[in-house]
């Protein structure tokens, strides 16, 4: 059939006619007009839909576990033998979902990795669309410079960093430092709204003398109280630390309002507080929320589907997670996403080394903030 | 001329012609129209554009400055013979400019009342749509229970009330306690939209017994971080109290920053923080915008002329206040009005009886939220 | 009794201890106390809380109603003895309110006045902050020009004029010409936030040579449709004229729908229009909206009560209205006033004079913009 | 080396060690630490940078041209041999950017597609989260039938589809109609948001029987104006359909208001109106912005990049457009792309077959409204 030299040899597109319900009857015209379309470059709708329009998300991604030991032995490895500097910018280890072809994208929309920084090592200053934020599960020691203003790092500490700030980091003390960092880059990589530049090679000797509060938290970090002198303009908070201590009270505050029988909690044995901007309450990056749950020894919480992904790290205890089909048990810094569409729910439980309360405390960020401002954001309670 | 008959004898409208360049020529024609436009109550914009459409703002109101020890001494006299109760509702004693016609209004828009309870009297339960705010310039011991949440009232401690929510207070103390009270009373009372609703005679046993912080603040004063079993929806700050730890934390740090050359101040010693909704980071009520700034000692403040009227009362220090043509000495407690788009600055003096920091603290309130939102605002430092 | 004297002979307040069941008792020693807040100036809650925090709106304002053909006969009265120009500015008449006090508003925060001009007359360029509009019951001749741009005036049509835009007004026709102007004068005198310019004496030749479409029609008033190369930041709609052929159309097709059994009016009969910004679909200005309500033959509207005030004026037809415990006949041209929370209600009736179509078309411009950026609106249809 | 043997065999992450300036030296520990990472489905930042971070935004699609008349011809080919119905749902052919790996998706983010139907024809009706709309570069007949209201669709019309409303199109006419599709099936197959649900198989007779006008239009297309009947909560215009007489005219006034000196147009010679939901001003859908502009015969628009992606199609006229490197000439109905930070311009030029008129007239839609919603849009005119 001579038809078929028309189809050009190099186009991407390849169209294959099957014999099915919903597809037309595979002829030779058939065959014929699927040839054109690929020389066109074109797809039609009624061989895709299935696939683009699904009854409710599918998500190409899987629910999967890092065990946090296995993490760190790595990035210390590679502390070892891969230095940080200018080109490679940062020793950041991704967590790569396995079923998004070997990308390090932890979800379709999200980047997550861990950071490791040597004694007395620099991450040099650079500075980038992308919205990021770092959160400590272990160690002190590390500051980052945000636009010079050095911030300190320790356990517990959620660090938002709004893209196009200039940023560096620096490890004070006399031992290695891991952290996680989470970041919108497969999300950026999609919209391909992404700018990088470099900055100072060095940061200055001042910003490595550091107290013991960033100055974004002499501004901003006192409850409900805004500085009259100060214009905040740029997207993202400017609180640029929100130090355990607070969150902490916070969750334990909203746990003994509960047991005094006044609102407070989630859900019975469920504490959650959401990182917000001070100057508009939103959430503290454009393009991601942050939250720390708290959930009591023995507590469950109700299984919800929402759109969009999440990836969390466990803060403190232990416990059990579902998510979809899979359940684990899982420990302090342990990661796992949960794909969109995907119930989630979890338990708490004793394990063996951990501490007298018992709690299980997750640290998770997700995607919600795009859901919600392109109104694409769905909760479901139903188990389906 | 028997025009003037036609002139009904109860018409509230009563027109003079005036010999004046910018005014018609006065004939009977003229009188007889006039006499028409009384009979038909109607006023022509030509006898009263300059008085209703000026270049620029001319308060009705003046500045006034009330000392708080003469304020004191009348509410504690009437604390042993005016009783507390249903009806009358509140021991609160408001500022009546001078210039506006006896009425209590500190200014065209704002309320502001000294309010005092004798040791272990209550004040009994209403809600009404004008929305209210404390501020304890002196003394302790009093709660203020709001929809059943205790809020304890000390130095220093600013407890916004908006609108529509049930509210008591009780004199926990053997002393008597004195305080302001501020609200939109008088801006309400022009626009017509108040309601108002007696609630319980008593509050509950359970209510008396009270924490050191509100449930209000155990859920929403952790900085940056909301509750996320929460739904706030009504109008104003879930925060019942900001206390003066944070506020004056927030202040120190501004000018020690300013010390380090850092930005953080609105001017050269001259620290502020503005209340504000942890929700969305709003002013604190819809209509009342709430502030405490800072004036180091011998630091002065440049003139501002804002649309909209202000109080302040002096929380510590003393100094000279300037509003427009006028200057005063002021020390704790007093109380002054700014009126709109008259120039005010400040400046930091010792005062015999000051503690050794020095600074002026001036709690300013004012109606700003009402210009901003309808798009009235306007300020400027020009000096005139 | 010396405690008299320290009253200040000239305090503007005025106190008098009544015998009363909320007040307190009358002794000396209040009297006493009284003359203590007189020289202070102040002022109890106690006395004054009936009147500031009543259990709902009351309004200082009544219902009253002006006949267009006695507005119209002094307005002409005036054309022919009341120059226009310079520091009079206007020949503007407006409505007093009986129970305002004889000043020329309304209601307590709305300005409505009938204007005229004779043939060949300028009304001189000026700008102030105070928000108006025009609507025009009948004629046509008048061009106002704003910011150079000549805007045609016909029946049936509304002109928003934003504040702070420069205007003129000029009579190219040879007969004179009265329309309505709606202002917040009244609001903003409370507020005292404004500002006044003179313009230019005299408008340019090429502003009298006028298109049958301003300017900003030709930019705004394509259904749905921005202008990509055009900014508008200032407040209020950038659209200049709502002519009557659309706001007729959009009644007619609302009732059209209803006939066929489709959503589009507010209740049966009663089809409803508001004036919106094109840039953001809100009020057309910052403290007014504005409204044209079309009530088919027979029908009848529900009661409705609302926070805040309006003032009607009967476009076309015949009918009569109900505000509060009063009802009036009105006609064409006819202006009215509802005060905050009276009920109102209609029914179109066929009256005399009136044309075929016997719907009674009411335009109306209130003060709900205020109370909806504030969060005092609240409505009811409970009639009391 | 026995390190490999940790390798689990189906990991999909593939690390290659590369001797580069800016990688780690290549040797037997580095190799071990990337099996390692294959192992745990880790993926360092460095090896990936480049590609995530870049500079500035470097498209992984590229810009290309369809045919119109290519795209009919296939389109008519499938009208005869394809049947539409339930489960292919619509005889839509997507354009498939050639570097996207052959998936029907014009850009990243956005779907655009050639649909058709036949005499007689239904599409069924369906309803899905992914926002949609129609453009109509030539014919009519067909009707499309939104939540049971009918909108016919002409030449020049644009009709806005927002996500979750129920839809079918019926073709009553006697000859095929085709128009284009545009979706943000991409977008959402990355976010992965997606809901659809089928609904009745037959739309009914009456929804045959069919107005001039939608009902929407009805009730919404009247410039300024809103109907108080009716509220309108979901996402997207509330205006199914956008007439062509509108927009011709819209753009007419542009150019003519250049022409007598004033502002209008977005350059010499550009007029361009945006699509918007009448409600607030604001894009028509959540995910989709759409235009029309129109250049002048001779005239050349500036060259502009921006983040985001466009599909261009002309609607009348011919010319040339640059994209990027790439200059192609144009003409009625063929279609084009503008990926991310490509600078675009065009100029209008007479074609031998062009009307009169001779201006240059494109329809163009984008992802823009998610870039503004995130914060992430840029823009500039700097031609690099």
């Amino acid at each position: 059939m001579t038809s078929l030299d028309i189809t050009s040899p190099e186009s991407p597109v390849r169209l294959t006619a099957v014999a099915a319900p919903d597809q037309p009857d595979v002829t030779p015209a058939l065959e014929e007009l699927y040839r054109g379309f690929e020389q066109e470059l074109l797809v039609p709708l009624w061989t895709e839909i299935g696939d683009l329009m699904p009854a409710h998300p599918r998500s190409r991604a899987v629910p999967h576990l890092w065990k946090w030991d296995n993490l760190v032995a790595l990035a210390d490895r590679a502390g070892h033998i891969v230095p940080v500097g200018r080109g490679g910018e940062r020793r950041a280890i991704a967590l790569a979902n396995p079923s998004l072809g070997g990308r390090p994208f932890a979800t379709p929309t999200l980047w997550a990795a861990i950071q490791y920084l040597m004694p007395g090592e620099d991450a040099p200053e650079h500075r980038h669309t992308q919205h990021a934020f770092r959160f400590v599960v272990e160690g002190s020691g590390v500051w980052t410079v945000v636009g010079g203003d050095a911030v300190p790092m320790n356990r517990g500490d959620f660090l938002p960093q709004a893209g196009w700030n200039w940023h560096a980091h620096h490890n004070a003390s006399d031992r290695p430092m891991a952290w996680i960092d989470g970041l919108d880059i497969p999300f950026q990589y999609v919209t391909e709204a992404q700018f990088f530049e470099f900055g100072r090679d060095e940061i200055s000797e001042e910003e490595r003398v550091t107290p013991t509060h960033s100055r974004s938290e002499r501004l901003w970090a006192h409850p409900g109280l805004r500085p009259l002198g100060i214009q905040h303009a740029t997207p993202g908070s400017p609180l640029l630390a929100y130090k355990w201590e607070h969150t902490d009270r916070a969750l334990a505050d909203q746990l003994e309002l509960e047991k005094q029988g006044y609102a407070g909690t989630v859900e019975p044995g469920h504490a959650a507080v959401r990182y917000s901007d001070p100057t508009d309450g939103s959430d503290v990056l454009p393009t991601i929320r942050a939250e720390l749950h708290r959930v009591t020894r023995g507590a469950e919480t109700a299984p919800v589907r929402e759109t969009g992904s999440s990836v969390y790290q466990v803060f403190d205890g232990s416990g059990t997670v579902t998510v979809g089909d899979t359940t684990w048990s899982v420990t302090r810094g342990d990661l796992f996403v949960v794909p969109s569409w995907e119930p989630f729910s979890c338990r708490s439980e004793a394990g063996a080394s951990d501490s007298d309360s018992g709690a299980l405390d997750l640290f998770r960020f997700s995607d919600a903030p795009v859901f919600e401002a392109l109104r694409l954001d769905r909760t479901s309670k139903d188990p389906r």
